[in-house]
């Protein structure tokens, strides 16, 4: 398939990164026309059934090729298409996938398929862990996000009234692929969200990357496919390498929340949905660095770099006021019920010098001064 | 504490079975009076807060005693108290556990203590399994039923309207805390239910335990505590063994479920709550007997023994009649969503000789003909 691309015209080679976990290793595939190559889907666990799990805004545009290209596989390709949004990522709409796999007699050798982007895969990956106490899953992300971030790593969840991500469990999929013809369909603004969680690499773990995604700002926003490829592998490649050394979050995999901590009080505090999670990453990363600035442990120069780059990948660098009265005490409330708070001390991912991060806590009255200093009311 | 037994007077020991799972690995308590002893509970994970999740007939019996021997390991110890029954093992009322741990700002170190029978113990072990992605729980079983089977081995799930136990997770408790004193409150029905699970044992394993349960029949009936203490420890052994050898149910650990697709049948079939489970699974016994009879694999005297017992345990062997149109077909119809089937084959688990259980599919005829044989209308 001819691949159109801005800057260089060569076709994305397929790749493929690694994530070992013992006998929960799997690979992600990286290429172009993944989706509907049978190829893609070689070796994966044998059933009579598959279910692809989707929204209504990807199912019309992919759920067919899927079909078709597991149909060698599956006698039954089912599919349940999913309402769209964060806002949706909560118990009443991952029943839904319970209730396709039961009404069709779906037993615990049925395959999910998980197309779509960071609901969808938490969700059919919740489902899958969840469904008689674990079925085999397959992530297809379609959005960058996904492919970078959240579909890699065995993370999956739905959300509680009162918090983010607070119902889920860690569930290996058995494979990723990640076909990069797909981002071609995704609006400017995903596509932004999904470099929030691409510029996150660098600050934790690999200022060489960042220095790249400098560079190649204009390319991946014009969705390049060779600019893309190479972001999708290297991300991979880093969330690879912390996950395989710290699969359920004991310690270093906290790092991956460089900027989740104000970015999930952003989400939820404005509602889930207003801001996509990339939007609350990117501007928490701003004041997660903010912070680090503030504790000393970097400098003002690093802190603007981000933000510079944060702003030229079309992402919110200014955090949105959540309250009249106490703006502050609001963030503050809300980042108590943060997964990696302990004894209501909230644990901050800082970076401890440019391409290197870790947790800890902050003085209430620091924070009060970051969040200060980076909001600004409408 | 001094015991109240029937035929023996000595106070039961403290045994203790150990479940070998690697990383995983944890003990089961056996004893009197370990409720309200710290010691009990020693050398559990350190966190700030404890959250005992009970029931409402458990609650007010048991959950102060537990609340004082916390208080000094713990500096917070929360109560959420469910609606009792297996009606109320679904979502909205685990969802009453999470609100608890949300509204408390309970943290990923919290420990979850399951303090009632095997509803709580499924329940409470699913929040924990769930909440942040996991944190850590003990059981406490109340009824004779969760001691010596389902909260050892860490199967956790919740009913879907279209079948028992659809949606859950294998997670395993620090600790099994088996508190024999606990099931001297036990109603005569609960406790006969419970010897369903303890019978069980027999046939699928060990016939000189069956032997020994007929010769003690009524000191079990009667409560005794040497009796129950030996129940119980021999139970978790044989369930230790064949759970430490296949955690998953990839295979052998399916054998604990003889007389359970019959059983479960019957639960659902009859609206969940009316028959206990353990009725279920004693009338499912004498049904998966007859099918293993009729399938020439163990002799008449074998299933007449087995019903003998169940009948001097106060169970039912007479199958409930679930349609008066085509009773064997509603049978097969809800025994088809089990979770052992497969590709809508249903697997039966059947004893090949007297002690030793394997997994297989019948002929769907001779699975009514055994309906027909079992069940009486009423």
């Amino acid at each position: 398939m001819p691949q159109e691309a801005n800057q260089v015209s060569a076709p994305a080679p397929a790749r493929q990164v690694r994530i070992e976990l013992a006998d929960r290793s799997y690979d992600i595939l990286i290429g172009a026309d993944l989706l509907g190559s049978a190829h893609s889907y070689a070796g994966l666990p044998r059933a009579s059934t598959a279910l692809i799990v989707s929204n209504t805004v990807v199912a019309p545009l992919y759920a067919a090729r899927l079909q078709a290209a597991l149909a060698s596989a599956y006698a039954k390709v089912l599919l349940v298409t999913l309402p769209d949004g964060e806002a949706h990522k909560d118990w009443p709409t991952l029943q839904l996938i319970f209730d396709a796999l039961l009404q069709n007699s779906c037993d615990r050798k049925t395959v999910l398929f998980a197309l779509g982007g960071g609901v969808v895969g938490d969700m059919a990956g919740f489902a899958a862990a969840s469904y008689m106490r674990g079925v085999p899953f397959v992530q297809i992300p379609t959005t960058l996000l996904a492919q970078v971030d959240s579909s890699v790593g065995g993370k999956t969840a739905i959300n509680h009234p009162l918090g983010k991500n607070m119902v889920g469990a860690f569930y290996q999929p058995q494979r990723v692929i990640c076909d990069l013809d797909l981002l071609k369909t995704l609006p400017a603004r995903e596509l932004s969200a999904g470099l929030a969680e691409v510029i996150k690499y660098g600050p934790i773990a690999d200022m060489d990357f960042f220095s790249w995604i400098e560079s190649h700002i204009d390319a991946l926003r014009a969705a390049d496919s060779l600019a893309l490829a190479h972001a999708v592998k290297r991300s991979c490649e880093i969330k690879a390498l912390v996950v395989g050394q710290d699969e359920r979050e004991a310690g270093l995999r906290a790092i991956l929340n460089f900027g989740h901590t104000f970015g999930h009080a952003i989400e939820s505090g404005m509602g889930y949905g207003a801001w996509l999670h990339g939007e609350g990453v990117a501007c928490g990363m701003v004041m997660a660095a903010e912070l680090s600035q503030r504790l000393g442990l970097v400098d003002v120069a690093f802190v603007a770099r981000l933000r510079r780059l944060i702003a030229l990948a079309g992402l919110p660098t200014v955090g949105p006021v959540l309250s009249q009265s106490d703006n502050a005490g609001r963030y503050l409330e809300l980042m108590r019920v943060d997964k990696k708070a302990e004894a209501g001390e909230i644990k901050f991912v800082v970076i401890d010098r440019p391409g290197s991060a870790r947790v800890q806590s902050a003085p209430d009255a620091l924070v009060r001064q970051v969040i200060d200093a980076c909001c600004v009311p409408l």
